[in-house]
């Protein structure tokens, strides 16, 4: 079947501490979003990239993916004020049957193993959403208190949260909720049914220099064997 | 006022994929346990540490405490069955009023501001834990269904979990339950109240080969300034 990852690269590196944003700082002279992309063109020849991205930095994306040497393959679309509008905008070209990834730019580390299994799950079950387990114990806020839930029934979720295109266009048709959290919550909040399969470790979202120098030595460690 | 740490040090490096306890792995030439004990130590002059050990690890524990230079501030007491049991076994010398510290072995990276932030809490509330945020976004199970729960309602948990002596020792001198899992669920479970506080990003469990490259990424990084 047919696939697209809809890659998010929306962030303003607020928490980053630095003008450029996250998606841009390099990983051993490369953007982290690279290693996002190439990730996905490596998994799959018939994959095309819708790539979502503020106005602002479509002209050094823009460079970026010359780079990469398959610009035919990447899209770029302009994101919105919430993750929900910029999925929103990048599901627009998508009119076939397709299983559709949706990916955060900032998430570089996945493998190729991952988009495959998530590939084959939503095939089977419409959809593929990979979850962690806490390492830490979990508490609950309800206002100004807490209370301890069981650690075993909180799953972390990751991306790429994947769907048949048949399940997540139409949850995208309906009405934008602030409650809406990722793809996952959207899908449900319209009757669709989210499966979870197992996740990646080093999966992980880059939002602090300490993630940065993480990223950095994971690709070392890969490049070295 | 008094101040003791608990340290557990308990683990049998299963995850790790080794023989060789997680506690025991080494960051830069020493045990993961040893730089957790140095933080401690040079957090106050008046602490002391009880540190839990596996009753197998207790020799090569002793010789790594000798190399510390400080071996009458530690003693070690023979761990449990269970996290609660191996807390319980580390209370039972502390007889007077102090604030304890109940902390993992394995997590060597908090900073002495986080022990100080911990003691002036737990002195003034009578307990401080610390917690941070989730980066990613987070579901609960329920059997074989998993729903969708607002991110900043979720709180991951470190240590070290923070208390007065007069409410983390009454709510060990009652009941085990199984639904205990951290220090905070006990003391709530007898009607004490938890008061969190901001954990800190580096402040990791180390329990996967990744975690330990990490961990050494942190220290060289600190180390050279």
């Amino acid at each position: 079947m047919k696939k697209y990852a809809v890659i998010v690269a929306g962030g303003s590196g607020q928490r980053m501490g630095t003008q450029v944003p996250k998606q841009f700082l390099l990983i051993h002279g490369k953007p982290v979003l690279w290693y996002t992309l190439d990730v996905f063109l490596r998994a799959y020849e018939d994959l095309d990239i819708i790539l979502v991205v503020p106005e602002e930095h479509m002209e050094t994306t823009r460079t970026m993916i010359n780079a990469i040497g398959a610009p035919h393959r990447i899209r770029m679309i302009t994101g919105g004020a919430t993750r929900w509008h910029s999925v929103y905008n990048g599901l627009q070209p998508i009119r076939e049957d397709a299983v559709i990834f949706v990916h955060d730019g900032v998430r570089p580390l996945l493998s190729t193993e991952l988009v495959h299994n998530c590939y084959e799950q939503a095939v089977l079950m419409g959809s593929a959403v990979p979850v962690v387990d806490s390492k830490d114990s979990v508490r609950v806020m309800t206002g100004e208190d807490s209370t301890a839930i069981e650690r075993s029934r909180i799953k972390l979720v990751q991306t790429p949260q994947t769907f048949l295109s048949s399940i997540l266009l139409p949850a995208y048709a309906k009405e934008y909720r602030e409650t809406f959290t990722d793809e996952a919550s959207v899908v449900e909040a319209y009757g669709g049914k989210v499966f979870l399969l197992n996740g990646e470790a080093e999966n992980i979202k880059i939002t602090t220099p300490l993630d940065l120098l993480f990223a950095g030595k994971i690709i070392e460690e890969r490049a070295s064997g």
